[in-house]
């Protein structure tokens, strides 16, 4: 009865903005600095998803990663890929896409939609350097 | 009394194909797709082992890297590398060699090996993108 | 009297996005594909230059390469982070802003600034798996 | 004019084993060591393809990435992918699956494959330490 | 009210050596090997520091990494960078820089001085091969 | 008849200190700022050597890449690794450690080292973003 976490990495390319539209443009420029200018910049975002469970005795496998890996682009990839974050996303509209925001978020879309195991974290790096984890607490 | 984890890398080059031999052919090709396909494939296998501990006073380690590196060539490398997962590894005899397995018969390889600390989790990457850890619960 | 190569790597994050506004809509769509989306996407762009000399006897530098990154940071990151490339770049207006030109370009804003050795090559990295560089060829 | 490379990056797992089926048991042991050993082994190849030419002016490609992508994939990564190189890929037949010999095939089959520039060099990763090149010469 | 984990990676050169100046050279040999060479040896060192806590409403961070970033280079990097671990850093004074204690040493400097958040992982590479990390317990 | 170039990496860790001692102290430290620290600093170099051949029929090889790295670590890696580049290291006596003159240096050890093919290209990574490349030039 062992408990496993498995890890499946994917990728995709996108525009944001840090903009809170409820302050003004001082607060936002103040605030955000390069990040809030105003024509977007954007970044190759990584999405690395856990899954925590006991590997099944007939597969070895917690959870397929295959399958897992179409999970996520069905319910992320897709939907954020060569698009604008601020703009495109439908699950994302009203948050600011602060890497924070976009674990939070991802997490949400991701949670009821993993057929075997338990979801446990979800990792978001904006760059190598900046990264967000969210655990579900 | 600072509890400090310290991580080793090692890496081993292995064939392997994901089958379970007590179940059909038909169900081996629908379960494991081409991680089925009767000729082997391989891997690139990163093992990442943590030790945690309290640094010894007197050298400033958990425990030495050097050791624990040893630890891992003599228990895993040796033994994987440039071998065939499902055939050659004795440990591994009649274990489908899934990711999850792998990190949880490693684990049983190491846990009383580790000459000083605690084994604290073992992380096999199959790939950049597939990686599955155990922490021994 | 020894040619040595030394490269310098920068990066920066922008927005951008495939359009080529002489063509129809259609065109665009038909021909870029998810690169030519309206609200633009972006990329953490890796840039490496490469400056070709004989190392100087005082000091053993074909270029300081503090010296190399402040030139790159001066001409081209400070110019193009957090940008939008299709918009917000003066040396780039008027140009489909795809990974080949963005060398070629990069290069002409190189050619005459760099203080010793020679421009040899310029690498842009739209991502790990995209890559186009530019000699002066 | 301005003659720019671009580079595409793709992967497939692989199993191999270097043999020579023309020279004794002894021979192949003493040459090839553990590369040899009989249940095969194996690697995440990395394969990264250079195409040079002038960007088209409508497009600004030399080549649409996305097209090169779907190259590699039909004729090299579908016929590698999961597969034994030296039973299961047919323009491997005879060939001792070296990274050099690799490197030199992969070039063939794409030499008059690329619709857009002129193929300029093919690099073969078999790990990030081992790498081989060819260049049509 | 999502607790959310946010790292930021920096990185510094530096030049150190394992030695227990209240041992014998014979010890030190024997313990440290090839680390305790006289004439020191160094490292691009590699630090990752994760900061939890729930994501602001206004701005959607857990803490301004750029701010974070200036914490790190003020209290670490601009003392260790280009520096001997042994010999110039005021807070390692009488501390044996292996990872393991540089990892206890730079949470003791962080500790307090994360404006926003808490303190969560202090994480220590030497080479990509060998790391420690802290968590303040 | 086809020219390969095999590529074989290495790693080793080392202090050094950029200084002229045939310049004053303010000299020094004007040209080489805080490389030039009195207590030395130091980098994981990273060293990748490329060899151009014919591969050999019987084997596949240009060089047995085994063969290759061991020459490497005799060499190069054997003298620089955990030492003084200033201090220890008997074909760096009188040479400033740029990364350029590395790049030379090591070239001159290893040209009439090679047991099969030619010697093509030495390039020294001092880290990730600085690099210089020597080809016999």
């Amino acid at each position: 009865m062992s408990i496993t976490y498995v890890t499946r990495r994917v990728h995709f390319n996108a525009a944001h903005r840090l903009h809170n539209p409820a302050k003004s443009d001082d607060w936002n420029r103040a605030t955000f600095g390069k990040c809030n200018l105003p024509n977007w910049h954007g970044h190759n975002y990584v999405l690395e998803v856990t899954v925590s469970g006991t590997p099944d005795r007939e597969t070895g496998y917690v959870i397929d990663l295959a399958i897992l890996k179409r999970v996520l682009e069905e319910k992320i990839v897709d939907v954020c890929d060569h698009r604008n974050l601020n703009l495109d996303v439908p699950f994302l509209k009203g948050v600011i896409p602060s890497t924070e925001n976009l674990a939070v978020k991802f997490w949400q879309q991701l949670e009821h939609e993993i057929p075997r195991g338990t979801l446990y974290a979800v990792k978001v790096f904006e760059t190598e350097r900046n990264m967000a984890e969210y655990r579900g607490e």
